[in-house]
């Protein structure tokens, strides 16, 4: 089944919104296994609105439509649907005397505008609205059906489920599939190489849709299938998941909602693992994500943002003569910014970053966007050099990122070539 | 000037994201005095790109087409867009080296399905792509504009006022009037509230739009004014300005790219004065807000995350029985952490918070959502308590965004009545 969505307000087409409604119609329907070949929106304009009608009912097999059944002199949509299809306007009195009710309950004053909100076009079967005045209605036409609700989302959020999908279902039944899916979440490949290394799996064969989004600095794969059986539907997506997942292998760090500090906090409390941060360049940020995670603080004890040379020194022991020789943005220090805080936080593990964020600092040895990360655990220490190319706020991002991936690849005792 | 705007991915009509695209481009064709008559979305389909791009041409002088110009697979604008109006495609070699050099520069392995992006339709303008690697084009066709270009929102930011409307006004030359925005940045106010205490302005009789754009924890409210002379824009502009600082005060803390974290660290380093933090539930956060300002070392010199109560006792000196009579999440212990991280970095002035972020560990007296933050400037220690009713993540950015308020207010000199 195909369903177009048409959105309708000048709040849309003069940028004051992002458009909500459409997104969660449009998702709404793909979890219904319905395709959605066209979303539009216009203004609050009865020929812009009869002429949208027209071209996506030419596309789809039904139409769900929101916004513009307020009040209000701008609210033009129900009298656009019937003059579209040459359609009466009725005043439905069981409406009128809800809408009414309403207005008494609440104690409001009545005007006479709110009566508009009980008129419809002939036909029109009513789509009650739990939590508004304004009802919505759907009408037959051409066989297709065209159903109204207000433009309010927490009202879309209750209408769309109680009222225009089970009317949708019931007028079109019999053939909705099983749609099942996952989003794969991987670090270190652009998008490019994500496409490659899958190239050949011709998922769209095997009734696999699978979408690329970029999510800085992360890439994330999304694995869509459909079928009418939903043992098949459930073994596709489990075969297509194990396939990019053997393709790219431990780029792959998380599925759906899983975020990178959650895995690797999760890993951390199951091996009872505790750690403490030491960021120069980061100035914060892993440590404000580790923290993002619920119950983080039985793993996290302490994070040190050692700006200064004074506040290495200081509260890292990191000796002055290895901050005037090798620099504070150095291998040397990263290796004692993380024993140090390891050490003097009494955890079993140290993370550190420094590095040159930008726009300014660089060397000609050390360019903007060197960065050095480093792990301690008490045996040994590792240190990796990278070189960035972002904006400053963009290298923190990425230094971040990487230095949670190090700890995560170090957690599940992967090898370390990133 | 009609303008409609086309927006095209699966991620789209598969309701993953919204639409930000869209309404960018809406906004910034109404800035510009343009009429935008219809917006569409359609999904990854050569057929359902060629019929949206006719349809929307039937009712505008120009479309603006974002998305499906990358590498991979399911990017396939550019031959729809040829296919549509019988166009034959062409590699544009100085585009390809362009691109070439990109994958150069970063070091980053290239593959072949990268020479897509140098690929355009017959006749096609290229607009070049500041921060990617995909650029976009331009084709006319029957006195009509199709413009292209990428759907990654940092690049439809750059390629829209840079490439894009350029090239539109110069190939509809004429009547377009002066237009003058300027964004103005407040918290601590509901939408709602904004919009009452600006409601008596009348800007519309002025010929000033008024935009609201919430932006979770600031308030932005965007004036936009268009007039046929320069000096008139710009005094429409101002005087609206004015209006606007004058009722909302000081909740208004910024302006268009300016951002709390620079405004405040902007005074530090003019008052010459350094800081230190001491965070316990924003986890790093306010350190990491602080240290985006290209220079912060100047006056940033260190903070410590200090999440246990350990941490709280070595680093800060905040005494254990302080920590067992009044608790981790005090008046007491946050005045102790900033007096405390204050004292030990030799600053000038200390910033703390400590509180529960949640979503577990609430109590009668203290429900999640509790906040203490703290300045110490030696002299006194400014302490207030907040209550807060958000996610975790959102308490977080809630606590360092009113951290940095009461830092920005004490370095105006303002009082604190927050």
């Amino acid at each position: 089944m195909k369903i177009a969505i048409l959105t309708i307000g000048n709040e849309l087409t003069g940028g004051r919104i992002q458009d909500a409604n459409a997104a969660l119609i449009a998702r709404t329907a793909k979890a219904r296994g319905w395709q959605v070949p066209v979303m539009m929106s216009v203004g609050d304009r009865a020929e812009a609105i009869g002429g949208a009608l027209k071209h996506v009912l030419s596309l789809a097999d039904a139409v769900i439509v929101t916004g513009g059944l307020g009040p209000t002199a701008d609210d033009i949509t129900t009298a656009a649907v019937a003059q579209a299809f040459g359609l009466d306007l009725f005043t439905d009195e069981a409406v009128l005397a809800h809408v009414r009710g309403i207005f008494e309950k609440y104690r409001l004053k009545w005007t006479e505008n709110n009566a508009k909100q009980a008129v419809f076009p002939a036909g029109a079967e009513v789509i009650p609205n739990p939590t508004g005045t304004a009802a919505g209605f759907a009408v037959r036409t051409d066989g297709k059906i065209v159903a109204v609700i207000p433009g309010v989302p927490a009202e879309v959020q209750r209408m769309l489920p109680e009222g225009v999908l089970p009317l949708l279902a019931k007028a079109f039944p019999g053939s909705d599939p099983f749609v099942r899916s996952r989003t794969l979440k991987a670090f270190g490949l652009s998008e490019a190489a994500v496409d490659q290394a899958l190239a050949d799996l011709d998922f769209a064969a095997r009734g696999v849709d699978v979408g690329f989004y970029p999510n800085f600095p992360e890439n994330h794969i999304a694995l869509t299938v459909r079928h009418e059986r939903k043992e098949e539907a459930d073994n596709l997506l489990e075969a297509a998941t194990r396939d990019v997942e053997s393709r790219l292998a431990r780029h792959i760090f998380a599925r759906d909602d899983e975020t990178l500090e959650g895995v690797a906090g999760a890993l951390l409390a199951e091996q009872n693992k505790t750690i403490a941060v030491a960021e120069s360049c980061t100035g914060g940020l892993i440590a404000d994500r580790l923290t993002d995670v619920p119950g983080s603080s039985v793993y996290f004890e302490r994070g040190l943002v050692t700006y200064s040379n004074v506040a290495k020194r200081d509260l890292l022991d990191v000796p002055d003569d290895i901050l005037l020789r090798h620099g504070a943005v150095s291998e040397e220090t990263a290796r004692l910014m993380a024993e140090g805080v390891r050490r003097i936080s009494g955890t079993d593990l140290g993370l550190a970053s420094t590095g040159i964020a930008g726009p300014t600092g660089g060397t000609e040895d050390k360019p903007v966007g060197t960065v050095f990360i480093a792990l301690a655990d008490g045996r040994e220490t590792l240190c990796r050099r990278y070189g960035f190319r972002w904006t400053r706020r963009r290298n923190k991002v990425m230094t971040a990122q990487t230095a949670l991936i190090l700890l995560l690849r170090y957690l599940k005792g992967e090898p370390d070539d990133a």
